[in-house]
């Protein structure tokens, strides 16, 4: 049996951080040890500092904890793994300065994303990519502390089968995706109805760079001595990102183009993707799915109101695998966006990390 | 001054035969002479027929009009022009039975859209394929009568810009298009609410092929003789066609490529765009918008709820135009499903037809 | 331990119908025996007869099992317990053949709510009205076999929080409710999404006399020996039913005025709600939940999306509790409308009659 | 003919300030003169200024007029009218400074509306308080301006058929109400669409002790010498209101009792909601609808997306006018919040004003 770990949320308050409380409070591997959020919040119970959107009720066991400040004194120090959900505009600052307090970090936000010591790893997809902490602890002198980032909630669905099929036929050569994206994504208050209600908004600012990106330094390899990261260098990816009128679950259209000649049929696509394992289910972790990806064969799957829960929210599900005219196949693909795109995936890493003996 | 034409409406109780009633009974050039629909509905007033959905009432002139059976019999004999809503389940029998009556029909059925002497005209697009029409009628033997059809919802909105691209800048090599599509584009009762509410339905049954095939089609020439069609050979469409919680106005995000290199630059795509003129527009029609594309600048547009009356809902308005990592450029456009991609488009196509000499 | 009891459903592939699934599927206390619907069901696997709509998957005890025809033979003779979840159309005929048959039928339908024998019991209200089955027994002749009905899905959650008044505050002598009901209460395909996007609908076909005339019978009691139902003469009930855009979950706003004066102040009426109490509660029975009434004091509250899982779909979440400028206290109730309201009402009166001995 | 009035607008870039331009702009009785709006808008183009949702485009008249600062100064001190669409927190000190530079202001915020100088009008109703601002010019030594308020969105379409009933029979003793209203009543970006998808908030702040207080305002005189305003004493009102998912249009269930016995009958109520007739129809007002009140004999109406639009906006549909079994009657109300309930009533109040020679 492993031990269980003491877990600090950092914006504790947003739609991130209610759907870590959400996770960690049923997680028989964590216990909720203190809670940040903004000098708004700090101060006030938990109950009155967030306005609750979950459709389950708050936790009994976080309703009257007192939000902290997002410093790393007191009960943070005491943590053994700290959740970030913070704002892009104010996660920088707060990270670094838990980062150099040496503490094991899990980040939501965007900024050390894209940072050549810092890995940006969906934990069903590149846990490989942990070995470079060995070198991010050397170089920020750090013992027990680390920083890993996961990927924004629409790349996080999408890698998924990407990697599948990459590890199965070699190189894809190009991607174009379009994304429909649940409201959620844009935290509280965020999407206003007056802009969604009987309407589609083309547009989310700055996603679709984050998808391109992203998908290359999560599909690609770090170099030899694990030091720096290998992009993927010959595939191309297109991103086309629009709002829907949906609460929860990111629904993508995928079309694939295979360096491999003969592309691999329809059949051997769903069989690849059925089948694909990754570490986090090989080490046995408690969050990963009993499927990563699961496929359905139905005409008008998969849905986001129906199949958004699959596997808890950690499950890619695939459906509408077919050839496409332009590429070589297409197909439709959901995932839960504050779960495996957001939450979820930083309680995966965590999950990992212990696995992986990264955390004392 | 052309003359009043005496109109009526096949499928009249339908979602497109509404709409059909509301174009034409603003309309200066028709009067609404007769309204056919079921045996269910036959035999009672138009009110009471029909289950009226759309957001402006009932106009008063066919409130208490009787609804006939659909046989090419008395007040539709003296029609000088029919449109028809009906449903493909039925419309292959009815309309080639009005047809053979010698009548002008102008259908949105998808039924004779793949007919080899049937016109599929997008009015914005190719009304120069009214010229097969002398052919059409020479094989059925008809002195005025013939058969026109539209194109599907999301096809209609799509070629319109392509045509533009391709008559500037010359053959299209890739088309990548995913749709967003209102729920009118199902009729009524069409998509139940427990189907789209909180959700997207990431498959209509036959759309896509429809929109892959009727796009070559459209933007194809004639023969030289004008007795047959010359599809489009070198370009290749992949359609996703995908149901949102959307009253009105179909979405989509589309991905070209072009056969000439270097291709034409975001710019150049821009001003073709908006300096499009069609044959519709040159002729002076009616209903023929100021503008045929309507090219928004701004980050988030078009919206369905905020773009979709454009020019009367026979504009297409396109936003986001950019470059492609994979292809060229993208872009997302935005067209009303019952305006342009129906019931208007039969009417903008009988102006044309009048204006062509071809309605004594 | 009380034993497993074998359960029939019938009309299984609709709205209710996959609400007894899964609630049977999750209960200790039932396996489910045998499935029927109509004969265009009857004979295919579950899982390709019914078009599943709920957010959890299938169970997978029933995706193959074969779905029968709604006769009382075979496996359905050999069930403890038979739900339905028929259409009202054919609910009169079949039930009355399986209650011939001596089976113990719990009915969702409301064919045989209003009959002088049978009893309308909502749970966690009047299963004292179980008393009469002796009655109903003697006149059916039947040994092992009953019929109860329960409420419509608004009269349900109406009557919990009335009940608590009554018995602490005596008669209510006027009642004031307007709902508004979510979608699913109307089944599938049920509301059209052109019916219900953007908008409300304020009419909902028989509903408003069926909560005014139920709840009368209801709030009600039996006769001395038992043999008939006293319904309320001195309480008066207005309703008005709207369908408003939301999946589960039905909403009430409630007016109310006390015979007594003075009338109880609104702190009296919060303890009395929430210190609640039905039989069910106290008999342990496996799905009454902790709390039969919930009252929330926060301004905002019940909220569909955020209540209507309050003690797994069973309880009642009331707030607003507040003084009436024109009666005595007015709040606002939401219940589960598949849950309370339907499904989980017959369950809970399963259970309950199995711990009244009823069921052998 | 009467002269075109120079109009501004305060607030201009909100919600209700959208829908003054629409209407303004459209209207052959006003030119838009000036545009006022916050200190962080002012100095910017109108389209840069504003973020625009209505359904149809920014008029060409106004896309680039600068926007002003809210104060008396240069434009809009040559303003004929004033229409002012402000926060209420800061509409107060505005508003006061534009009523003591003497100019004619019409309110739609609710600072002034309990102030017993001022009239509370909602147009198709009380305009005979015009009366009072003798008195208000009298008391603040103004010779042209005067300030008006319209009521509350809600507040405005239920007066209207209580006034009818009012006149006709005499007081009403007691009303309950219940709305629906739309997420456009509360600004942008207002509700937010994670409190509104799939949801219902059954609590809107300070909504009902307005509605509730107005409606006796409205409904009562003005005292002998037109000095004073008479409030209803013996009229009871209790009001519940509810935000869902509907963009235009509050939808309100309505149970009336009548002081009057023996009460009137269903078709006397609805012969007297046909027939009203308010001194704007009277005086001709452009914008005042043909009929103030239209009544729906369907079933399942009114419904906004269907009769929000009736009359341009300006008129309310009532329907399902039937007993009630607690009070006399009962019946279902739509009125356009944004039209009649917000910035139509200020047009037409302004149009009013013109006719009774308060504007020079
Ligand atoms: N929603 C998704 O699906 C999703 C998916 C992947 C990644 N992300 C990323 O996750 C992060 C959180 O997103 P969200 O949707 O949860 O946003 P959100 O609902 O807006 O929550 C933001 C959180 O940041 C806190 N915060 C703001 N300013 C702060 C300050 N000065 N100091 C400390 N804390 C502060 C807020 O606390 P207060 O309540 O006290 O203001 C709140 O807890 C963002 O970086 C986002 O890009 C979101
Ligand atoms: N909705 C769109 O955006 C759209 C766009 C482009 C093309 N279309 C095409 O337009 C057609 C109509 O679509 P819709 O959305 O209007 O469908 P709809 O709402 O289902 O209307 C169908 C119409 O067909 C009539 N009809 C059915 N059976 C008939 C029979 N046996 N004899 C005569 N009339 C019969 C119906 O009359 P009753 O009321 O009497 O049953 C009704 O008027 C379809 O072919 C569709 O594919 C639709």
């Amino acid at each position: 049996m492993t031990r269980v770990l003491k877990a600090g949320v950092l914006g504790a308050t947003g739609t991130v951080g209610q759907r870590f409380i959400l996770l960690l409070s049923e997680h028989p591997g964590f216990s909720i040890h203190t809670l940040g959020a903004s000098p708004r919040s700090a101060g006030k119970p938990y109950n009155k500092a967030t306005k609750w959107k979950m459709s389950q009720p708050i936790p009994a066991s976080v309703r009257d904890m007192v939000v902290q400040t997002c410093e790393p004194l007191k009960e943070f120090l005491e943590c053994d793994v700290v959740f970030s959900g913070l704002d892009a505009d104010v996660a920088g600052d707060i990270e670094m300065a838990f980062l150099k307090a040496d503490l094991a970090l899990f980040s939501n936000a965007k900024n050390y994303r894209t940072n050549e010591d810092v890995p940006l790893i969906v934990p069903l997809v590149n846990s490989s990519h942990f070995d470079l902490l060995a070198h991010q602890r050397n170089k920020h002198q750090l013992k027990k502390g680390f920083l890993v980032t996961n990927a924004n909630c629409s790349t996080s669905g999408l890698v998924v089968p990407l990697k599948a099929l990459q590890d199965a036929f070699g190189p894809l050569s190009k991607i174009i995706v379009t994304t429909m994206q649940a409201v959620s994504g844009a935290g509280y208050p965020g999407v206003p109805s007056l802009d969604i209600l009987d309407n589609v908004v083309p547009y989310i600012g700055g996603e679709e760079p984050k998808m391109e990106w992203e998908t290359l330094k999560i599909l690609g390899g770090l170099n030899q001595d694990a030091t720096a990261f290998d992009l993927l260098k010959t595939t191309k990816v297109s991103a086309t990102c629009n709002r829907v009128p949906v609460l929860d679950g990111h629904t993508e259209c995928v079309s694939i183009e295979f360096e491999r000649r003969p592309a691999p049929s329809v059949e051997e696509v769903i069989q690849v993707l059925e089948n694909y394992r990754s570490e986090a289910q090989e080490l046995g972790c408690h969050s990963a799915p009993d499927q990563a990806i699961i496929v359905s064969r139905e005409d008008d799957r998969p849905q986001p109101r129906l199949d958004r829960e699959n596997g808890k929210g950690y499950s890619v599900t695939v459906g509408r695998v077919r050839p496409c005219n332009v590429f070589d196949i297409k197909f439709t693909l959901l995932a839960h966006n504050t779960i495996l795109g957001a939450a979820g995936s930083g309680v995966l890493l965590a999950e990992l990390a212990q696995k992986k003996g990264l955390i004392a």
